[in-house]
């Protein structure tokens, strides 16, 4: 294919049908991040590289888009939104409420290999309550995580909890010299993905003993819930999230390492697709990235995965909720005025109204409308004129109607 | 200022209120294009430098944000929303519909000098009918744009309207070997920031006589709509634009040499800050840019001018309109549960609710509402679990009010 007409790989363009599934999916989301309380921040595609670079280590280095600008500034695009909002915390301390709850849905860049599912400009999603300690901040990340899927219209939505504290205290006893303990947090990750048997055998790759991978498997299967995810769960309850909506799960373990108390992930049971998010806290991650010195509980969406989803559940059927309605037909010149005016009218009405940029052929008119999937057609001829009326013609059942605005207004319903 | 807290020149931060003006704005916008039947596409932030630069000029070329990304591609960022456009018209040829309507808001990014009121990255906002010659197709774009204006909560909108071709008739005949057309066009479209005598000099400059530049500017006072814009107004007027909203103005020329018909520029007489955005028709861009031969007409939005517009004639007001409405304070770790019960009972009825992420101290806790404006605040304490009753604060009046659920909520107006 000519370059010229190709978008670079790992980059999406979104149709109509697709933007409206993800404007869909997004406006669900943001209507429950406001109702608790969340507010909305957005930072620049471009920042300093110095700003937004060394903070994940040297394989994240990799993989940002960075350049040199024509002012010599090394400068990159966004990689996350943690690293922003901790510039954020850090530069705006005193405008800021004392427990700043921001929501935050821009793109990121991660020069990836592209594979399916995995692209290299895609949209991050997340919430997060700053400076607070309290297990009601974890508790209300969790609420709203719940809401927020229920909203967009998923049946189940299961949470799975955990404590990173749970897992070092199982865990730490098996470290070594060769093995530490984020290393085998790591491979315990794997256990939705993997068999327990290849987790053993990675942990024994690491350096484990084949007993101690064993045993380390049947502790966290007798492991009990700490006290402060039983506060936290309970918390969750009185906020309206059923109790069996959040299933402790000693074996999550989330692969990044900056997590310090509660751990959880999005799970939707109807979906194959796997975790569609997941979050926890980090109350030393912020002060790490250059910011303030402030603890933080949030969650992270995986918007594409959720859109995913949703396609795939059928949860949002595009032909029928939006598009345009009505499409107004122009017999002629002569009875244009007649046609805009009823566009007008309807459109007064909320409704959703193109008026067909063709005169005459009224046939071509009603191809364009079924071509287009518009539900209802309005045909204005010189007989309509005289009466003061007009034809609407039901696409899906073919059926037409003459009548006056009024009465034709009244048929139409979707 | 440490670099690690601190954006790149000419790029911004959107803290919440700024963020939630411009998000008012642009729902606003939104909700017109979807009622005219304009649907949304999305395109990559980077693309092929090959596709997107060579479009504009030398001049333009100059702004791109430009490099090589890790696989010695030549990529850059978008510049407008055009050029992608154009190329999604090339690429899915067979799955658009004969007449696209899209919108299209997103972020472009130019290497520009910073300066009041231009910035590297800003937003645009387009919309545009292709595939159609159609002067119903030029008022369908005319009345888009007064109702998205007005929408938007502007009390006087007015649309200043001229046609390419009574420009290049009246002016053709003073163009010669120094001073090309276009070159006219430019220095007429100085004529609403500059005087008539700094124009008739400017024009002199460029090679003509001042006789002829002063007989250029009496011609312009003297000519009338030809027939296509007679139609077109005649077309808006019909779709609901009042006609005294639409300004037949002569001397409006519009900078870019690309437009072929129907040119106009948005203006709020109540804003100073000059013209709000502007579009016209350009049949023959698309090709160039290297896409389909396809005619298209459209208008671009000045995003930004329009967000500082509604800021300063006060149209949104932030603290009244949104953010957290109720917060509900913890009395104590013994009464917690009732308090989190309220919010999520509050949020059911679609109040947004911010539970305060701390335990005793309601003073402490009323400090943190009144500095967030929140104007309500609900206590719950042990004299009121026992009567299954809450404390509702108004934080405007300062009243305080006793009662159950049902009651308080009926108390709870903004």
């Amino acid at each position: 294919m000519n370059q010229n007409i190709q978008t670079l790989k790992g980059f999406r363009d979104f149709l109509p049908a697709q933007k409206r599934r993800r404007d869909f999916v997004m406006a669900k989301i943001v209507e429950v991040f406001e109702r608790f309380g969340f507010e909305p921040l957005e930072t620049p595609t471009l920042e300093y590289a110095s700003l937004l670079m060394g903070k994940y280590g040297n394989e994240a280095d990799k993989l940002f888009y960075k350049f040199q600008d024509r002012g010599d500034r090394e400068v990159a695009l966004r990689y996350d939104q943690t690293v922003p909002t901790a510039r954020v915390l850090a530069q705006y301390q005193n405008e800021l409420p004392r427990f700043f709850r921001r929501y935050q849905i821009q793109n990121v860049f991660r020069a990836d290999k592209p594979q399916k599912g995995r692209f290299r400009e895609f949209t991050q999603c997340d919430i997060d309550i700053f400076n607070s300690k309290s297990d009601i901040a974890d508790a209300e990340i969790l609420a709203c995580t719940y809401s927020a899927y229920k909203n967009i219209g998923f049946e189940n939505v299961i949470l799975k909890i955990n404590d990173r504290q749970i897992l070092l205290s199982v865990l730490e006893k098996y470290s070594n010299e060769q093995v530490n303990v984020f290393s085998i947090i790591q491979s315990i990750d794997k256990l939705d993905k993997l068999s327990s048997d290849e987790v053993i055998t990675e942990l024994e790759s690491k350096g484990l003993e084949r007993s101690q991978a064993n045993q380390i498997l049947e502790d966290l299967k007798n492991v009990s819930a700490n006290s402060n995810l039983v506060s936290i769960i309970n918390n969750a309850v009185s906020l309206g999230v059923p109790r069996e909506a959040l299933q402790f799960t000693s074996s999550l373990a989330r692969g990044l390492d900056y997590y310090t108390g509660m751990i959880f992930e999005i799970s939707i049971p109807d979906y194959v697709g796997g975790s569609v998010g997941g979050g926890g806290r980090y109350d030393n991650l912020i002060k790490q990235l250059g910011g303030v010195d402030i603890s933080a509980v949030g969650v992270a969406f995986g918007f594409d995965r959720t859109v995913e989803a949703v396609k795939e559940l059928g949860i949002f059927d595009n032909t029928k909720n939006l598009g345009t309605q009505i499409l107004v037909t122009v017999f002629s010149e002569e009875f244009k005025t007649c046609a805009l005016e009823i566009a007008s009218k309807l459109r007064a009405q909320n409704l959703r109204v193109e008026v067909c940029p063709m005169i005459g052929d009224i046939g071509k008119q009603i191809k364009y409308a079924d071509q287009k999937q518009i539900p209802f057609v309005i045909i204005c001829g010189e007989e309509e004129v005289k009466n003061n009326t007009v034809i609407l013609k039901n696409m899906g059942s073919g059926e037409q109607q003459t009548g006056n605005f009024e009465e034709i207004s009244k048929l139409i319903k979707f």
